[in-house]
C-alpha cells in the first residue's frame, strides 16, 4: 500500500536548508546542509527544499555533491528559486537557467502575489508580474521539471486586493504549476481568518494549494493545520520551526498534530517515532540549544513536577499525556522535585534501571537523603546523573570513587592590559599516583575543569573525550548579596550522550568544583569497561 | 471610560507565579514572586493567581507579604486552592480555611470534570465531586469572596464524557462561581475542536467561561485565541509562556493578537508597548534565558537578515512586518544591531531625569554605544545604574570616577575541613592615598566586595552604609561550557533605595569585579554631597 506521499495525494516539504538557514545566528555549511538532508531523509519527509542554486554559491555547490553524496530513500529534492527578471525572458534568465540545471526534479518558484510588493519592491506592473510567473512555470515544466510556486505574502495581498492575489494563483496553476504554496510570509494572519482565506481561494481557482506559515503570532503551527481542515494537501515547514525572526511553522508538530490528532498518515510508517531523536541530531548539526519546552520533542515535553499526582500517574500515565510520548519517541519523564515523595523517588529508580519496588527501607532513606539535599539547594530535577550517582551510593554502600582529591587552589588575578586571568592547582591521588596539576582558563572554572581532567588524564584517558558542554549558575536566595546559597548545574559530554551533575555551596567556586567532580565521575562510570 | 478590565467585561488573568512555576528548572522564592508580581502590575493585567496558600507554604508567606509590601494599582491577587476533600465539609475544611483567610478578594478552585479523574485519581464518585464543587463555591462566596473555578481536564473530560463535564460547570455557576476556566490540561486539543466544544458549553450552560490552554500540541496561543472568538471573556496564561512539560499560552503574544489583531482593549491603553520591557524583566527575575524567537517580545522578532529586502524594508518597513514593534515595545532591527533603538534610550534618559530630546547627536552617539555594549552581552534592562553611568558619561564627557584600581586578585581554596575560603586582594587609590587591602569572603566575589570597600571606606565612609543585596549569574551563549560569555548583575542597597549595576567577561570573578565597582561607584555619586 502505498502511502498519501508516496501516491501524492499529501506533501510534507521542509525547508531547513533554505528558509530555516534564514534564523538569526545560524549558519549552515555545504557539510552541515548534507548531514540534515540525510537526517531528514531519515525522517521520511516528501521534499527536502535544498537552497537556491545560481544564487548562492553554497547552494550551488550543496545542490551539485548531493547529487553524488546522497542516496535519498524517501525524499524528493527541490531547488528554490525565483521567478525570470522583469523584462526578461524565462528561457534566457541565468538565474532561471540555474534551476533548470540544478539536478532537483521539483523547483519551488517564489512570486510576488501583493500588489504593493510588486510596484514598491520588484519595481514593476501587475499584468508584467503575471506574464514573468506564467512563463518561468511553463518554461520549467517543458524543460522536465515539476514545478510548485510559493505566493509570497500571499495573506496580506489577499487582504490588499484579494482579485489580484487569486490572479496569481490562477496564472500558475493554468501554467502547469502542480501546487501553489500560500505563504504568510510576515507570519500575522490569525488561524480563523487564514482558513477563511484558504477556503475562498480553493473555491476561486480550484488549484492544489500548500502553506507555508511563520510564526510572528505564536500560531504557525495551527495556521498549517487550520490550512489543511481547508483543504490544503501540502505543508511547508522547519525542524525546531527554525528560520528568520520567530521561525517558521514546526514541521514536527504539524505533522505529529496531524497524525496522531486528526489520524491521517503523512510520514511512512514508524517515522513519526524518530522525532525525538531526529530533531536533537539536527539542533546537533545546527549547534542551536534545543527548547526544552518544544511540543512533542522537548527534553521536558513530557516531564512531570510528581508532587500530588505522582500516585495517579503511576497507576494511569494516559490520564495525564495528551498523546503516548513513545509515538514522537519521546519519554515520560517524573522530575524528582521539591516535596519529593516515596513515589517519585521510586519511578525515577525504574526510570534509571534500578527497581526499589521491594526494597520499603532504601526508598524511605533515599527520599529521606533527597528531601533534606533540596531543602539545602540541591536539585534533581535535571541533574540526573546526581541522582544516579545518590542511588548508586545508596544501593552498594558506597559513592562511586576513581581519584581521592587532596586540595585545590584557584586565583583569579587582573591583568594591567587585557582580561582577567584564572590559574587552578589540583592535588590528588588516581591510579595509585599522586598529581599535582596546575591549569589555567579564562574563568576560574574553567581552569579548574582544565586542571582536574589533566591530573587523572594518565590514569583514565577516556577523560579526554569528555566536554564540559554547558555551565549554569543559579543564585538560590536572591537577596542575600554575594552570601547567598549557589547552585551549578554542569553538563558533560562524551559523544555519543551527555549528562547534568549539581553542586551546591556559598562559594560558588567550591559549588562548581562539587558539580565537576561528580560530572567527570559519571562519565568514568558509563565507560567502566575502558576504566580496567 | 473604563476599560473591558475594569468594567470586569474582559479577564487578562496571570497564572505565571502559579502553573508558570511549575516549569522543570524554575525555582521561585517569595522575593522572586513578589518581584514578578510588580511587573505584572506595570502590565497591567487584571488578575495575579499568586499561588496556593495553606498547601504551599512558601505561597503561604507570599500572601501575607504581598498584603503589605505590594501596592497594585491594576490588578487584583487571587488564591488557586482545590474543593473540600471528598466526604468533609467546605467549612471545615483547612484547606478551605486557608483560602479564606488569604486575604485574596478572588479565590480560583481548581475542580475535576473528567469522570475518569473523578473516580480513578481523586477516587470518589461523580455526585461527590458535584457536591464537593458546589459546595465549596457556595462557602467562599458566602464570607465575600469571588470565585473562579479552572475545570482541570475539561477538553479530554467532554470528549469521555459531554453530560457530567457540562454538568460540573452548571453546578459551578449555579452555586455563585463568577467564571468557570475550561482547562485543557494535557494541552492536545486543537484549535477548531476547541473551538466547538467552548461553543457548545456556552450555549448549553451559560456560564460565563474562561480558556486555561497548555502548549502541548503547539496551539496554546491559538487554542486562547479561537476560545475568545466563541465567546470566552477570560483569558489565563503565564509571561514568556513559562510551565509544565512545553508550558502554558503566552500571555503577552494572546494579549498582543487580541489587541492588535482583533482591535480589542485589554490592556490598560499603553500597557501594551510595555511586553518587550516586562517580558525580559521577568525573565532576569527567573533566570530563564528568554527565547529569541519568542513572538512578539523575542529579541528576534523583528529582526530581518537584511539582504536582497534591505532597501525594500528601509522604503517601507510596514511591507516586511506584520504590526510595528513599537506597539509591544519591540524594535525593527536589520544588521547585527541589538535590541536598542533611539526611541527606547530617550524613554529610557527621560525615565532617569535625561532630556535627551533636543540633542539628536548625543542621543545616537549613546544607541550607538549601548547596542555595541548589548552586542558583547550587556543588558540595560535591569542595570540602570549602569545606563545611568553610561548617560553620565556621554552628557559629561567622563565617566564619574572616586578611585582609582591599580590591580586585584581572588584566591579560593579547598580546605582540610568544612567550606572552601576565599581571599581578595585590592589596589587602589583613593583620596589621594593608596590602599593595599585584603578581605576574605565565603565566594570569590564576597571577598572582592569586602576587600573594595574596606580599601575605600577610609576616603567615603559613607561606603559602609552599602549592602550588596542580590547578585544574579547568566550563562549567555549557553552550549560553551565553562568558555561561555557570562553576565552579573548586582543590586547595591544604601538603606534608601537600591540600584542595579552590570558586568560582561568570559571570566565569572572579572565580570562581578566590573558591577561591583559601578555599583559602589553609582552609591557615591547619589551621595556626592557625603563626598565631600
Amino acid at each position: 500500500m502505498s502511502t498519501p506521499a508516496e501516491a501524492d495525494e499529501f506533501h510534507v516539504y521542509d525547508t531547513t536548508l533554505r528558509d530555516g538557514a534564514q534564523q538569526e545566528g545560524l549558519a549552515l555549511s555545504v557539510a552541515d546542509k548534507i548531514a540534515i538532508a540525510q537526517h531528514l531523509d531519515d525522517l521520511g519527509v516528501g521534499f527536502i527544499e535544498g537552497g537556491w542554486p545560481g544564487a548562492v554559491p553554497k547552494d550551488t555547490e550543496f545542490f551539485s555533491r548531493a547529487r553524488t553524496e546522497l542516496h535519498l530513500r524517501h525524499a524528493t529534492f527541490a531547488a528554490f528559486g525565483a521567478t525570470c527578471k522583469p523584462g526578461s525572458v524565462a528561457a534566457d534568465d541565468a538565474q532561471v537557467a540555474a534551476l533548470r540545471e540544478s539536478g532537483a526534479s521539483v523547483v519551488t518558484l517564489v512570486a510576488k502575489s501583493h500588489d504593493a510588493h510588486v510596484e514598491r519592491a520588484l519595481r514593476t506592473t501587475l499584468d508584467e508580474n503575471l506574464r514573468m510567473v506564467g512563463e518561468t512555470v511553463r518554461h520549467l515544466r517543458s524543460s522536465g521539471q515539476r514545478v510548485f510556486l510559493d505566493t509570497e505574502h500571499f495573506f496580506d495581498g489577499y487582504r490588499a486586493n484579494r482579485a489580484y492575489a487569486l490572479e496569481v494563483v490562477r496564472v500558475a496553476a493554468e501554467a502547469g504549476a502542480d501546487v501553489v504554496a500560500l505563504c504568510d510570509t510576515n507570519g500575522g494572519t490569525l488561524p480563523r481568518e487564514l482558513q477563511d482565506i484558504v477556503r475562498d481561494v480553493l473555491e476561486s481557482t480550484g488549484a492544489r494549494l500548500g502553506i507555508h506559515a511563520h510564526n510572528d503570532g505564536g500560531c504557525a503551527v495551527a495556521n498549517s493545520i487550520a490550512a489543511v481542515e481547508a483543504g490544503c494537501t501540502h505543508v511547508q515547514g522547519t525542524i525546531n520551526g527554525y528560520g528568520e525572526r520567530t521561525g517558521n511553522a514546526d514541521l514536527l508538530a504539524v505533522v505529529a498534530n496531524l497524525e496522531l490528532k486528526r489520524g491521517m498518515q503523512l510520514l511512512p510508517p514508524g517515522r513519526l517515532a524518530e522525532s525525538y531523536r531526529i530533531a536533537h541530531a539536527i539542533a546537533e548539526v545546527t549547534n542551536v540549544p534545543p527548547s526544552n519546552r518544544q511540543p512533542y520533542v522537548g527534553v521536558s515535553a513530557f516531564a512531570h513536577k510528581a508532587g500530588l499526582h505522582a500516585s495517579a500517574i503511576k497507576v494511569d500515565p494516559d490520564l495525564y499525556q495528551h498523546t503516548d510520548p513513545a509515538l514522537v519517541g519521546n519519554d515520560m519523564r517524573m522530575l524528582v522535585s521539591e516535596m519529593a515523595g516515596r513515589a517519585s523517588v521510586e519511578l525515577k529508580g525504574r526510570e534509571l534501571g534500578f527497581d526499589l519496588g521491594n526494597d520499603r527501607e532504601l526508598v524511605s532513606r533515599v527520599t529521606d537523603r533527597v528531601k533534606e539535599m533540596e531543602s539545602r539547594g540541591y536539585t534533581f530535577e535535571a541533574a540526573d546523573a546526581s541522582f544516579e550517582l545518590l542511588l548508586t551510593e545508596e544501593v552498594a554502600g558506597a559513592r562511586p570513587s576513581f581519584f581521592d582529591v587532596e586540595s585545590w587552589r584557584v586565583i583569579t588575578e587582573s591583568r594591567a592590559e587585557g582580561e582577567a586571568v584564572s590559574e587552578a592547582t589540583v592535588k590528588l591521588v588516581a591510579g595509585g599516583d599522586r598529581e599535582i596539576v596546575t591549569g589555567e582558563g579564562n574563568g576560574p572554572v574553567n581552569a579548574l575543569d582544565h586542571a582536574l581532567r589533566s591530573a587523572i588524564e594518565r590514569a583514565y584517558p577516556v577523560v579526554n573525550k569528555f566536554d564540559l558542554r554547558d555551565y549554569k549558575v543559579r543564585i538560590l536566595d536572591q537577596g542575600h548579596g554575594t552570601d547567598a546559597v549557589i547552585r551549578v548545574l554542569i553538563e558533560t559530554a562524551d559523544g555519543e550522550g551527555s549528562w547534568v551533575t549539581v553542586g551546591v555551596g556559598h562559594n560558588i567556586v567550591e559549588a562548581s568544583w562539587e558539580a565537576l567532580v561528580d560530572g567527570v565521575t559519571f562519565g568514568l562510570l558509563r565507560h567502566k569497561e575502558d576504566v580496567r
